[in-house]
Formats: C-alpha cells, structure tokens, sequence
C-alpha cells in the first residue's frame, strides 16, 4: 500500500478486512474538503454504512488533569481482555487553530495503541468553519465498519464540543475529580445534565476516602436534575486507573445501560434522532466545501478582503457583495 | 420607549445619544437571524461605524474559579475612576446549548452593572451554526458608537472561544491560579502563546508568596516562546481583586501596550486583519441566513429531516438533496 490515492473498492474492501492503514486513510479522505475528495467520501460512506453501527459509542469528557488518557487506556485494556475491539476518536476543537499545541506533544495512551484491537486517532476538528465536531461521526462510521465494536469519542475542554458529541454517542461518562472546588461544580452543571454516569478518578491512596464523599455529593446532585428521556437513573461511581479498580463497574454499567435502552427503543430512537442532527451539519460543511472549491468565489473573496485589509471597504459590505457573487455562481452554473 | 420595533434613525440616534436601553435592542437585533433583522442590522451597522473604534479591546480569559468577575469588576471600577466607560461582553459557546446553565444564575458583577458608566452583556454565541463568537463584534462597535472606550470581551471556558476573542480584542489578557498543576498549565500552553498579559490571581493573604513564585514561573516560561508580531514582551503581574492590589499595575500595562502598538502601526495593522476575518465570518452568518430564511427549503428540510429520522434515507444522502434544492432555489429566485 503505497501513498498514492486508493479507489472506492480499494477504500471498501480495506475497511471491511478491517485493515487499519487503510481505516486510517479513509478518516484522513472524509476530513478533506476538496471537492474529489469530499465525492469519494461520499460515495464510500454510502458503501460502508450498512457494515456500521454495530456497537456502543461511549462519549468520555472531563476537565483537563481529571485523567481522561489513563482512564480509557485502563478502559480499552479490560474490554479488550473481554474480547472487544476498541476505537478513540479524540474530539479537540482547539487543535486546529492552535495547530496541536493544546494537547502538547506527549504519546497519548501508549500501550493501547500498540493494541492490535485498537484504533487511536485524533480527530481533528476539520477547518475552522466545519464546526467543533467536523468528521468524527464519519469516523465513528468508518471504525464500525472495520469491526471496532466500542468507539470512545474522548472530548478536549469544557464547552461546546461536550454538546456535539452528546449527539453522537449511546453513553456519556462524566469523569470528575474530587474535592474541585465549588465554582467549578456549578460550571459543570450543565454538563453534568447530559452525563448517563459520573466517575471520579484518581480514587487511590489518601484520595480515596476524599473521592467517596464526592460520590455521595454527587449522587445527591444527580437525584435534583429532571428525570432522563431514556428513563435512566446516572450512578456516581469511583475508579482509579493508577489501581485499575472501578473500571470493570463500569463496563458493566455501561452493558447494563445498553441492555435496558435496547429493550425500551430509546437507543434506535436515540439514534435515529442524532442522524437527524448529522444530516444538518452535513448540509452546513457541504454547504462551507460547495462555497470553498469554487476558483471564481476564492478570487472575489480574496479582492474583497484586501479591500477590507486597507479599510477600503467595511466587512460587512464585504460579506454582502460576496454573497451576491456566490448567488450569481449558482444561477452561471 | 417602549417594546415596539425601533426605526433605523431611532437605534442610530439612540445608540449615539448612549441610551443603554437602545444599545441593549441594537445588540438583540444584531444577534437576530431573521431577514428583515438582518436588513436592519445591516444598515445600523453601516451608519454607527464611523463613529465606532475609538476604544481599547481587551481580551479576558482564564478557566473556571480563576476569579474573572471579580477581577473585571475591581478592574472596571478603577478606570471609571480614571474617566472611562466600560463595556463587557461575555461570550459563552455553551450559553445558547445548556440554556445558561453552565454560568449558572448567578449574578455576575452586582456592583460594576449599576454603574452609569458601566454597560455588562452576556454576548449569545449565536445559532447552533453561528459559530462560537457569534456578533459579539458587532455589539463591541455598538459599544463604542455609544461612547464606551474599553471594551472587554469576557470568555467562558477553555478552548475555541480564545482564539475566536483572540481575533477582536486588541490586548488578550489571561488570568492564572497559582500552584496549579503541570498538566494544566501544558494545556494552557496555547493560550498562554496567545497572551499579551498573564496575571495571577487571588495573590492576597497566605497564598501572596505561591502568587509570587508563580508569577517567576511563568515569566521563565514566556521567555521561550517565540518573539510576538507585536514586538510586545508579556509581562506576568500579580493581583489580588480582594485587596484591590495589582489592578492599576495591569491598567497602566494596557496604556503602556496600547501607546507602543499605536506608534508602531500594529494597532491598526491588528484591526484591518481582524476585519478580514470578520468578514468571513460575517458572509459564513449571511450565508446560514439566507437557508434558514427560506420557507421552501425549510419544508423540504423537514420532510427529508423525517426520512432521515425512520433510517429511510442516510444524513448523507440527505444532505446532498437539501444542497441540489438550495441551488434550485437560488436559480429560480
């Protein structure tokens, strides 16, 4: 397999032989927006779509220093060990701009990358109009087919990103850290509202006895919020990936959750109502590629923009005149 | 003045007469989608500019707990002293997502909003598909159309949301706990490259000498990043809004930064760059309006929203049909 472009059938039958360079490419085609780029994605997501959507999509957030990394590395060996193959797709919305350097430069998750049973893959955010979540549904997608049968969209920072990948997962675990102060608590409400389980880690050593109180807060907080659509009642549970204690608990209550929501119908509707919010953000980073590969509309934009440089010209008026341009495109075509 | 739709002379002779209840609707009707909003938005936005930009944009940033509120309150009380009317704008990503509750109800700033010469708005990032910022540049022109000149653009949380601010402020201002943890100052990295003042905070009573030591710290630090544009040396304050100290010090860095940038050129040089960004920014909110207010492409965006919600049709084909329609309309219109 050398660098130069696969074929559709090349692309489908690499990801359905589940063949991770091949996987890995695939994610690298969807994330493209040229536009020969974004038809053969197209073309093989439609391909690939009826092998997908076989397993459990695990959505991980938590502030940064809560352990996320060595929380799914522990995760990802145990369910490996249980005959499972385990996908992470990392969600970083500031990757892109700051050109990685959020994240910094440290190997991530070490021994599970070398797993043959895991894929590991940053997803980047696509370019700065492809929204927070640019392709990482595609992605999810994409591992399914090639059989990872538990994808974990891991999520950077506190925000925005936690809202998108809420509508692309099954299960949504909260990772805390105990004895955060109480601002931080209430910053975190909201996203404690969307949480399916909250786990507080680092729960080894002197922390522990710390780690139980914050249990039992947070249990008693969960108990004021409204009850779930999905009729499920979110545990507070400990863990600590340093003893590698809790993680099993929590695979189970995960194949507890999935049991339970299958037998209801909320996870087919569930998921049903996330494509509904897939196909919009589609729409929009269709609508972003359709504006972008036109060489006509880059000229105008770059004209507009020296004029705007110089003061010449208001950005406002600017955006204006450009929207009227990609108009007159459309009618020309 | 009552809730009726005000005319394009009443906003612009309200805004500029510095009627807070007029700024206030001016912001409302520049953060609407609706078309006939945009018009208006559009045309106010084109009659305040000139009068706009005779201000001090700062950026300020820091994560949960560090103490924002209280520092930009002591901070904008101060500078009122001195003879200024200050503006602060919030942009929260989350905001519009969680419905507020990620700042929790609270009320930020108590003192600070009853001060005549004071003006606080939380800044709505906008739709889903608005982007992060949103228009809280064109609330920042209101502002200073209406006489305020210092503006502060607040930001929640870590991630996006700086380096969007980043892009309209003149001076980024980032706030630090002391004695927080290596990993968390490694995802700071970032935003701290980002920074033109770094100020420690809560620098007061026993944890003075920590504030100190951190401020050593994160001198060394900043001495190895790269050089900046502006030619600017960051400097590492510490301050402590409880005990009112250090806050003259960081408004004198600011006049400081502001006279230097302004022989050099780069303060007009930042601004006419910033304008270029704004203006794709501005086309990319345009552009989602010109869909949004499409009654037609609306009802066919629903009736394939319902194909897409029994998996009778894929998010991808989906998409693609909306984009051929969108393109119809635009030819028949």
């Amino acid at each position: 397999l050398n660098n130069s472009r696969l074929s559709l059938s090349e692309f489908e039958h690499g990801i359905l032989k589940a063949d991770r360079m091949v996987l890995a490419k695939a994610i690298t085609l969807v994330e493209s927006s040229r536009a020969d780029d974004i038809a053969l994605a197209t073309a093989l997501m439609d391909k690939i779509s009826v092998s997908a959507g076989n397993s459990i999509r695990i959505g991980v957030t938590g502030v940064p220093g809560v352990g996320k990394s060595t929380f799914i590395e522990a995760f990802g060996e145990l369910i490996i060990r249980e005959g499972k193959k385990i996908a992470v797709l990392t969600v970083d919305p500031s990757s892109q701009l700051t050109k990685g350097s959020i994240l910094g430069d440290k190997t991530r998750m070490e021994n599970l990358s070398k797993n043959p049973n895991a894929f590991i893959r940053p997803s980047s955010s696509g370019s700065v109009l492809g929204g927070v979540t640019g392709k990482t549904r595609e992605a999810i997608l994409l591992c399914e087919a090639a059989g990872f049968n538990v994808i974990i969209v891991e999520t950077v920072g506190v925000g925005q990103s936690e809202v998108a990948v809420r509508n692309m997962v099954d299960f949504f675990l909260l990772l805390m850290l105990a004895g955060a102060g109480d601002e931080l608590q209430g910053i975190k409400k909201g996203i404690m509202e969307m949480a399916d389980a909250v786990v507080i880690t680092k729960a080894d050593g002197d922390n522990t006895k710390r780690a139980r109180e914050a249990q039992a807060e947070y249990q008693h907080a969960l108990h004021l919020f409204p009850v779930k659509v999905s009729g499920w009642n979110p545990p507070v549970m400990i863990s600590s990936a340093y003893e590698k204690s809790g993680i099993h608990e929590i695979w189970n209550k995960i194949l507890q959750y999935e049991a339970k929501i299958k037998s209801t119908g909320f996870f087919d509707h569930q998921r049903q109502q996330q494509n509904q919010v897939w196909f919009l953000d589609y729409f929009q980073q269709l609508l972003n590629a359709d504006f972008q590969n036109n060489e006509t509309l880059k000229k105008i934009t770059e004209s507009l923009s020296k004029l705007v440089g110089t003061s010449e010209l208001s950005a406002f008026k600017a955006a204006h005149d450009l929207m009227k341009a990609y108009h007159q495109q459309i009618k020309d075509r």
